[in-house]
């Protein structure tokens, strides 16, 4: 890694600071003037309370314009034959989400969130515009299951653009930052990196991703198992250095992305992740930074079984959970509205005083 | 009851139709071509061919006017000490209400919904306005300890108030009805319900409700059990008539939702239901009618335990499960964007064919 690369890593992990104790303090204190019993909305609560504490302030300033960075990537590992969709599908969705008309550009849509594409790592030949931008470090990684899928300066310097990514959407207005992501082979990498961050067996974190049948299943694990081994370290946690965890079994998507979250954390901007892609990067990013996570809502529970295993490694508790699979960003745009009635809850409600309802 | 109420209620029930099954077909279809892997959307899938069925088209038309009912009663079971909070407070909250400062006025403003109350039995003086509706049949129930706790009559002139309130919300042109409500002590009534219609045990359907201590929370199960078991009847069914029913333990909150709910089905205009005071009122109208059901969504699932039961008897998943237990509609309203991202999905996803996209 170049030394200068190792210097804003370490600045950017700096800029991950502690979420603000006192609107967090004065967030807890007006939940209980509200008129509603204590406890009583769930969920919206602590929801409400973490977002004052990410912004520092209360009550917290709504989310008027989020956006979804989907960042898009190929894999060597494709070769192995871990999925039956052809390499060539990561390229035609990226084209489908410049059109919008995929999955999370319709629910995009409907939750009020811009879309920007980021190529890091598509095989074939993106152009650029101004909501899809090209970043690409390398078209595509080596396949994870004969070598590194990328050095570790690729690793780093995709980690940092993802950063970047994140820095420049804050700056152009962005308030909350939503990861989406596109990629075929996508889970068979993440399978790798959950293994490899939570120590979980490697048959207990790998899913059917798009749909793969039994055989194509037992050949994925292998392939992850295979690759895990490899790393070699403890078996209840990560064996190495989190980058060179990452540039070993990752792929470009998961670089940029927990760039990305680390980057908005830094911003003080909250981050709604999506599934099990995310949960992979996100890994990654609590391995350098482990504060990080509180800057985080998890949007959704995905199918993938390595995403529960995630979550629960992460302690983060999902707002939506509809059995979704699709990734893309599909989750966390989904669960936007949740977090948004959230701190739309601090700044609006009634107080018991101010109503003049009588308290128990 | 009057023959001429008798006659509206078989009308009622008479106009429940079932879903549309060339528009599900249709749906399903679509769903089987958009840019996705099939099925990866998870439950999005489902409630996207249900919207198609209600409304008897595919795709389903935008719900872009969505609307609340918050229908608000008194409970003379309050009498009994199932609750710490004083009965003056549901007319206090239909005042917070009236002014927007209450959880589901926020929720809803989140989530573009309108916000009507409904005055079907406050024990207090409601002034009516565009917003505010007073159907007031009495000032409360009686105490279902010690009696029924309206008569039949007044629990059907009460269900038919609430069936004029959904079609007169239709008619104003709302397009998607959300069940709301207000009434302390209404979760004694609702456990009532519940235990009646599902043949759970009291103890298993009775909760804490605004957050009762120990010693209330026994009160209540001895008041509830005492009032079930007066209805006789097997242990595994209701007892009766389900208005014999709702009048002798429910409320008139209850009556008013089964008519709602019923009444939006007629219209073929979709309902999201909230938490366990719907539930209990919905069990009231699948009694009298199994395929209105098929009509509904469940928004979420409360914390009191009598709602899970009432999910699985209805055969209903719930949207969002956020440990919310406040009514009003909050679970309902939040819920909402759920499904109309799920029309969407169906009107604006692009086509493997359209897209250019290869398919596995």
């Amino acid at each position: 890694m170049s030394s200068d690369d190792r210097t804003r890593l370490a600045a950017l992990l700096e800029a991950v600071h502690p979420l603000h104790a006192q609107a967090m303090s004065d967030a807890e204190q007006r939940q209980a003037q509200l008129t509603k019993p204590a406890g009583a909305l769930g969920v919206l609560e602590p929801v409400s309370v973490r977002l004052a504490g990410v912004q520092g302030t209360c009550p917290p300033r709504p989310l008027t314009s989020p956006a979804v960075a989907v960042f898009a990537a190929d894999h060597g590992v494709h070769a192995q034959g871990v999925t039956p969709w052809p390499q060539e599908v990561t390229a035609a969705m990226v084209e489908n989400f410049r059109a919008g008309g995929a999955a999370v550009n319709v629910l995009a849509r409907q939750a009020g969130a811009e879309v920007y594409v980021v190529d890091v790592g598509v095989a074939g030949e993106v152009s650029p515009d101004d909501r899809v931008w090209v970043r690409k470090v390398r078209a595509g990684t080596a396949d994870l299951s004969v070598g590194p899928a990328m050095s570790e300066d690729e690793a780093l310097v995709t980690l940092l653009a993802g950063a970047d990514v994140a820095r420049e959407l804050v700056e152009r207005g962005h308030d909350c930052l939503l990861t989406g992501d596109m990629g075929i082979a996508n889970t068979t990498a993440s399978a790798a990196l959950v293994a490899a961050f939570t120590g979980a067996p490697v048959g207990e974190v790998t899913g059917h991703g798009t749909g793969v049948d039994d055989a194509t299943w037992r050949r994925k694990v292998e392939v992850v198992a295979a690759a895990v081994a490899a790393l070699g370290g403890a078996p209840d946690g990560p064996a190495a250095d989190p980058v060179e965890v990452l540039a070993a079994v990752g792929g470009l998507e998961h670089a940029a992305l927990a760039g990305f979250v680390l980057g908005a954390a830094a911003a003080r901007v909250p981050v709604v992740l999506d599934g099990m892609i995310a949960g992979a990067a996100a890994l990654v990013a609590h391995a350098l930074a482990p504060s990080v996570v509180d800057h985080w809502f998890a949007g959704h529970r995905s199918v993938e079984p390595g995403h529960a295993v995630t979550l629960a490694h992460l302690g983060l508790r999902p707002l939506v959970d509809l059995d979704l699979r699709l990734g893309e960003g599909t989750g966390a745009v989904l669960a936007l509205p949740v977090v948004q009635a959230a701190g739309a809850v601090l700044r609006e409600m009634a107080t018991f005083d101010s109503a003049g309802v009588a308290r128990k």
